[in-house]
């Protein structure tokens, strides 16, 4: 394989070329190649995407690449943070095989206008507080998946939409590639991590563990008999007085379709976003009906 | 390869995983691979594709599939010609390798909702009268070359505009393909061959090939001085003049990004869509600028 910039003793490479010189090498060799896409500033969940690429492939491509796309004009792309010599080196650690980092022309050269649209589901829950996202994601995931062709890809859990809308997309365009779900890593007082908890306060590192600890709650409500629609209000109302300025949204979803669910009939799942300052948190959990 | 089904002598698949198992079968063998998408109601104009899939491939793939989600709720997908059998003798004699022809719920199956977009251009020229029409081109033309993965497609220059839309997304999405176009063919009189020529009632047939002759005539007037716009407008004028009941556009455009052209400063197109009765015919000719 032809990569000869390295950083921390991990190959990089910056072009759709050198992606694909490099897997089609593997591929002479009968290797399984495993993709984990990633916007970089990583903490341990993006590292339980490598280790599982690594349990199920025989390489691992890391993808470091802030998708401007996916951001909105009032969103935080310029402040999200960026280190591309400790994320190498973390993705180094984990055991990746190769580094790909493109430059934004090089994933949207000019005149490029074509995207994937993934339908009503985008306009829902994250969609609608974040116009244009799920499009934005939909569409450099479909490159990236083009770019690299992977047998696998690990996306994690902690962005339930992002990966329902990837499954859905890797269906309905015929996309050969497995779609491999990674659980959402917590801190030990139950705050899912995100690169965005790096934003946070002390104080509002206080209050963040709530959302989980409220849709945990919601949950239970729901298993125990409370109607969704009224556990979602009551998980709203709580998040607020435990200290979240703002809620986007508590809802009992479907775990397939991401549609509301009116009786826990179905593996269901529940998902929330809410504020604190101008810090957004997502989080989401499993609702199994009772056997 | 294992398609039990023949027709014509000619293997038939109906699944993706059939017809993957076949272009596997090919590629073990390094076997160059052309797909040739149609949705027959075959003319010469579908053949030249294959003849031209022959040349530039070892092994050719037609498709058959009247795709539901390109027509419009008014146009005409219920009268569209079928006749699989007939297509299928003809894929035959040209010399195709395989033909794939799924069912629409193959292609769709319940719970498709992701779609690709080709941008602006899709509300541009037959996109303006079509609503819906381009969208619903890009994403079967994705699913079609996603389930096959041939190393070349080929596609008509008759339709110019339906190119334009699939060079963009094979380059915006990174699918993996070249794209041949292949010239269209004309009737002795000139009239671009086409599977919606056969609703022409004789008294329209006999009017059909000046929409060509407009278009040469509008050509050679933006090459000898006109205006576009000008041009553009005489055109339309013309064509009602000799017979057509309806005039959708004539328009000189930018051959790469099919953006109206001010100044004949580069290689240039002129496309044309007009209606006989119930039917509506297009066709389009290069148009270089003077050396």
């Amino acid at each position: 394989m032809i990569a000869t910039e390295k950083i921390a003793g991990l190959a990089v490479v910056r072009t759709v070329a050198a992606l694909r010189r490099a897997v089609e090498g593997w591929r002479a060799g009968d290797s399984r190649v495993a993709l984990v896409p990633t916007m970089g500033a990583l903490h341990r969940g993006h590292l339980a995407l490598v280790t599982r690429a690594r349990e199920t492939a025989d390489r691992t491509i890391a993808t470091l690449f802030v998708n401007p796309t996916q951001f909105a004009p009032t969103e935080d792309l310029a402040r999200y943070p960026r280190d591309e010599a400790a994320d190498a080196q973390k993705f180094a650690d984990a055991g990746s095989d190769l580094l790909y980092a493109p430059s934004v022309d090089e994933m949207y050269p000019p005149g490029s206008v074509t995207t994937v649209d993934p339908g009503p589901i985008a306009d829902r829950l994250c969609g609608r507080v974040r116009p244009g996202h799920f499009r934005g994601v939909a569409t450099v995931v479909t490159k990236l998946l083009l770019q690299a062709r992977p047998d696998i890809a690990c996306f994690g859990e902690k962005d339930f939409q992002q990966l329902h809308v990837i499954r859905r997309l890797v269906r309905d365009l015929d996309i050969p590639v497995r779609i491999e779900p990674v659980a959402t890593v917590r801190e030990p007082d139950g705050l899912a991590l995100s690169s965005r908890n790096a934003y946070l306060a002390p104080a509002e590192r206080i209050i963040a563990p709530r959302l989980h600890r409220t849709l945990a709650e919601t949950a239970e409500n729901v298993r125990t008999g409370a109607e969704p629609r009224a556990a979602e209000a009551h998980a709203a109302a709580a998040l607020r007085a435990r200290g979240f300025s703002r809620v986007d949204y508590v809802e009992v979803c479907d775990a397939e379709t991401l549609a509301p669910l009116e009786r826990l009939d179905r593996p269901a799942r529940v998902l929330g976003a809410a504020w604190l300052g101008t810090t957004r948190l997502i989080d989401n959990l499993p609702l199994l009906p009772a056997v």
